[in-house]
């Protein structure tokens, strides 16, 4: 009784807010009328938030795709698909408070492990709904190739992986480490198999 | 004129929004550039607010479900219907507000009465949408099966009759009574008919 | 080249936030472990933002019915009813700062005659957009009977009187000029032309 | 495999959003029980703040007419084509972070810079994903008329043009500054080819 349409709509509506909600951890201060210096000073201290916010924004962004590509192979739903993309949309609306942690708290390992926490459960939850519903051909049709279920399971993992090597360059530099989460909406989008003249199946 | 597609398309817009804003609760600290020390100290801090989170999540997650069921079934929509919608969503759209109330208080039994009291009113108001549509076949099909009509009343009461259980054991413990709210989704859950090979007229 | 369905539903999406953004104007106070008295005195505080915040989520929500109901006989649409909607969801997502304001200063006159501006200025507004749309059948079918244009611009009308009449009963009692908003919804749902059993031309 | 309707919906949602979140700009006092004199002031504070909501209010307005105006000559959707709509949602989405910046700043030119800057990415955003589909009928229909083409890049190159005036205007006056941003949607809808008999290809 689930319509994949339906579920997909919800979940659209969901990842939509989220990635939207991401410009409220800038905060503006509500002093009127101060000076010159106080707004560069603002701003140079801004500039760290900044990034956080357009990284964490791209890679929810990234998620979206992800997410769209799963549901193109979706033919029917089932109760543990359901489940799966709740927990998926738990990790994508919870992506703003850790944002807000290594903004506020930068030159903190901590912070951004949990940064790197919550965007491996973003990539694994994505991985999870994949699996659960290619596997057997649970919940795709059966004309879905091979390798278009192997690609999607490769580039949902490539989250995950990003997220533990920029846990393990975290000694190295905090500001490498963010960067290195920029790989994952690269290797999205560097699918030669994405390009418009490959035809309806492909991935 | 009322289109239920239309009503449900509007409803899970407002579930949609207040299941993400329930991350705004989650406060960060402005201040910048804090020590390790003091991160861990609010990380410890969080972990109450951040349960708390989950649970509600969790539970706005579990009605966004049974009013999708619930419109698997509506054929016709009434204005007594919509206004019902109505209240379920006044419902649903405050659950925000005694999550952070259950978060900031603690150890206050008050508290956590206001919480079970909106998450009764969110079932409750899910029991009076299905009755009203359910009774006498008002605005379902006369195909639906009745065991399918009771079915969805069984499982949207649980909602209320958990509510009162967890009240009940406050005195005891308030963590045992926050504990008990995930008896809601896994009651919805653990319907077996809910299973993909069980046809489409089952729940 | 406009498709009416494609405004109604980014009409529905700003809609469905406004009434959803309501909720953050109850603040939950940060500090966390206080006492029983102190929960007490807040709760006591909150009843008179959490009226205001009931008030206006059901006149939102009624301002969401009417505009469903208009667009119900919306054929075709140009760019001056484009105009028209923006004006329309700028009075809406308005809502919540005059809103915030008359909960904060609660014994004020000011406050209450912005509240009862802006949700004038909603009514007018939507009054506005099916006077354009129904004036010479301008965007509404042939086949929309006369009487149904009259309902309509009555019931769109009975919000600024309402605020008019809420504004000239200020300075007897504020309560009860808060009190009076409720009849913008009674008087839309008391239509006895919006019963099921009515046809589909009804309004 | 992307279709241009799910890509747009996801589109809508989020400068749905976008817009509506504007309002969260406006702070309310959470003093209660101030007295006359104080909300005065604070009205009078509000006025500048005001301004500027209703001035981004109507800019974000304004580019999801001409999102709305470019889907609907888009034919089929190619990856480059997803990327520049993300970058043109990081646009629409930011813009609440300047609005906040110039109602603090007021007297400050540097925050109407940084706003004339973000309204000016936002124009070039638009302007790039329809040159993007326009080039070569990349993935516009053949019968698209030229200058159907021509008119929607004119009116997109409104936005960085006004918002470069703007900047050049601001050692004059910061207000004009201000108010010379109306001069973009007063563009957009002073078409005359968007008028309802001109037929289904106009602009």
């Amino acid at each position: 009784m689930y319509k994949p349409e339906r579920l997909m709509a919800f979940c659209d509506g969901v990842i939509a807010i989220a990635i939207t909600l991401l410009v409220l951890g800038l905060e503006v201060p509500s002093v009127h009328d101060m000076t010159d210096q106080q707004l560069l000073s603002f701003l140079r201290e801004s500039l760290h938030p900044l990034w956080g916010y357009v990284v964490s924004f791209i890679l929810v962004g990234t998620y979206w795709l992800q997410h769209y590509v799963i549901f193109h192979y979706i033919d029917r739903v089932d109760r543990t698909f359901v489940a799966l993309n709740g927990l998926f949309l738990l990790c994508v609306s919870f992506v703003p408070f850790p944002t807000g942690l290594q903004s506020s708290f930068r030159h903190d390992e901590l912070a951004m492990v949990i940064y790197a926490a919550t965007q491996a459960a973003c990539g694994l939850s994505l991985m999870g709904i994949w699996w659960y519903a290619a596997h057997g051909r649970r919940l795709i049709g059966a004309e879905v190739p091979e390798p278009v279920v192997k690609s999607i399971l490769r580039r949902t993992a490539v989250t995950p992986v990003v997220s533990l090597l920029a846990w393990a360059v975290l000694p190295v530099s905090a500001d490498l480490s963010r960067l290195m989460f920029l790989a994952i909406p690269i290797a999205q989008f560097s699918h030669r198999e994405l390009e418009p003249g490959s035809g309806e199946e492909s991935v």
